[in-house]
């Protein structure tokens, strides 16, 4: 049979990440590539009694089907939750998807059209590139500093590409380089938004796990116009096996997601999403999130040291506020795609960086984690890791 | 905020049946427009062991990410599953999607460019028709008689539709009318499939439901060449709020599929996959499906018992021999939005029929679910529905 595929699928190609997952998986490997959460602090005691407590008192609803929009009990709570970051909704703003990565997809779907131009920090994060492609984008990527997205970049950006769909930006500890947009660059963005009427999708899975001092303001807290569409995940803070994250947007554009949800797949899996509404309601939340913290700054802060003491004076380093990820540049010339067969050789990994550069470049780069590694692995491995670098 | 929407936007409306669902929720109504499942048959106390089994022996593994295709044990015993429809693949042509609505939404995506052409049955499952719709295709309608699409009529819309990109069938107790596609038709749609070259979608969550006798073989398994993609699901044999479905295809089609995936939102909820998993491992699924049947047999020969007595004699209905619905054919010229109207003031609901026609038309006709009410409501509310249809 010979198959006609839609031309969409030109763009479709297998990810980097996951062909580089496959190879970590190798016995003894200290592996700094995923972004998976520390699993030893997933509350699963609780969560058994909260399974019972679900099925015992509302079993038949938890095992069928519901709304498209979702459980209206969790979609209040995350309208409190988006408050403290200084962003006021309702809940018939909020849809529940499988994560903010169903989120990105479905923004793609919302707003693109062949070659429309997407507007994204330069290094931004592959899932979010892998989302987009299929709806057949142009990236426009934006240079960043230490403060984030260069707003002068970005405005030269907007002049150069009138009609662009949307600015995609990750605020808080950007995944990949755990860079965080100061605060008076998020008024700047949102006064560009504004001015060149382009829309800002905020994806936003990390805003919680900053390590130092005060939580930001999101970027949404200063959108006057509902021009901001954020993207949420209990993934980073409660568990990402549930797969639940969420839109919050204007109501009218909520409406046109919800529109999309039910047509892709209905609906988020029931039972989860009165688990995390039964855990949110029955448990503390903040704590559990605060304790995420303290074994994440540990883990940060042990990497970062390790970094410090074994790696060549010539390599650079970003030195996250939060989030799960450390940001690595070699010196120009040097490609990371050959420091990870040397250092999988030497079984430790990490993602060279080129993978989250929609329009290629910048082998020299690569991502490390460290929020899934105990504090011996990651001494282990960022040794290991320094002798490879050494010897190239 | 201006949005520059994606042309595709103006293919997606909101839903018909969701609009009428909203109109059932009034109390004292009794609704045969859904297509959920009979609630007091999931197995709730089983799934209270079952949670706690899973995150006692794997909490870690079942609350964390993992690989996009799905827990391997479950895509086991898919396979073994499928082998009792004739089908023979192995759990890497496996893949784990939201239930089948979302293998049709990856459908689209993998095959349709804007104004391809889609071959479906008429009528046919209105939720297909709002996933492909985003991608923009014409639908190419084959009518049906009481042994499913007609092949004479398929063969003719095969040629004049030359380059049509599928043929969409659900031919076990079809969503609308209740019909299965007879066992020689399943041949031909193979030889016809194979002579177009033209793959078949095979869209499959009541294979499992037939009230009468043996059950068929798939069309897949008269597939020779890795024509047929399979969609199957577990939400009309287990439950729907997990939302558990798979796709069933040659392998290097599952791999596309896969990839769709990953990009889309990675993966399906890991503790729903365990939990399933450990169900048909742990307890006799078999029998559990067993006692649905009987329990939509006698649902389903009292509602035909009441409809011949209740309904005026000019107006036709199917026999279906499993499944969820019924399918009524008003005389031609009624109005089964009218009908509707009368019959929700009268504290009864029914989905008007045209929503289920890509093309339109078919005014006169309305889907009974006779599996989520109970006897009593059966017979009551066919009564109040054969007062409106014999006052109009």
């Amino acid at each position: 049979m010979k198959f006609g595929f839609a031309d969409r699928m030109e763009n479709v190609k297998p990810s980097a990440i996951r062909e580089i997952t496959k190879l970590t998986q190798k016995p003894g490997v200290i592996s700094f590539a995923g972004g998976y959460p520390a699993p030893e602090l997933f509350p699963i005691e609780e969560m058994k009694q909260i399974c019972s407590k679900v099925l015992d008192e509302s079993g038949k609803e938890a095992l069928q089907y519901t709304t498209t929009e979702g459980f209206l009990p969790l979609r209040k709570h995350i309208v409190e939750r988006m408050r403290r970051f200084g962003v006021e909704i309702s809940e018939d703003q909020v849809l529940l998807t499988n994560g903010s990565q169903q989120g990105l997809d479905f923004t793609g779907k919302l707003f693109l059209n062949d070659h429309d131009v997407i507007i994204c920090e330069s290094p931004t994060y592959v899932g979010a590139i892998s989302a987009f492609r299929p709806y057949r984008p142009r990236f426009a990527e934006v240079a960043m500093d230490e403060g984030g997205m260069r707003m002068d970049a970005l405005e030269q950006v907007l002049q150069e590409n009138p009609g662009a769909k949307f600015i995609y930006t990750i605020p808080d500890f950007q995944n990949p380089t755990g860079i965080t947009l100061e605060p008076e660059r998020r008024k700047m963005l949102m006064a560009l938004s504004a001015r060149y009427q382009v829309p800002v999708i905020e994806d936003n899975p990390y805003a919680e796990l900053g390590l130092e001092g005060e939580r930001l303001p999101a970027v949404k807290s200063y959108d006057a116009e509902g021009a901001v569409i954020y993207l949420g995940s209990f993934s980073k803070i409660f568990c990402p096996g549930l797969r639940i994250g969420w839109i919050a947007a204007a109501p009218e554009i909520t409406r046109k997601y919800v529109m999309l949800k039910q047509a892709a797949d209905l609906q988020v899996n029931t039972m989860a999403q009165r688990e995390l509404a039964a855990f949110v309601y029955t448990y503390d939340i903040e704590s559990h999130i605060a304790r995420i913290r303290d074994v994440y700054r540990a883990r940060r802060d042990l990497m970062l040291k390790a970094i410090e003491s074994e790696f060549p004076d010539t390599i650079n380093f970003t030195n996250p506020g939060g989030g799960l990820f450390i940001w690595v540049e070699l010196p120009e010339g040097a490609d990371a795609a050959n420091v990870f067969q040397k250092a999988i050789e030497n079984d430790v990994a990490f993602v060279p960086g080129a993978a989250f550069y929609p329009n290629g470049g910048h082998e020299n780069t690569f991502r490390l984690n460290y929020s899934n590694m105990s504090e011996e692995k990651i001494i282990e491995g960022i040794k290991r890791l320094g002798q490879v670098l050494k010897a190239l």
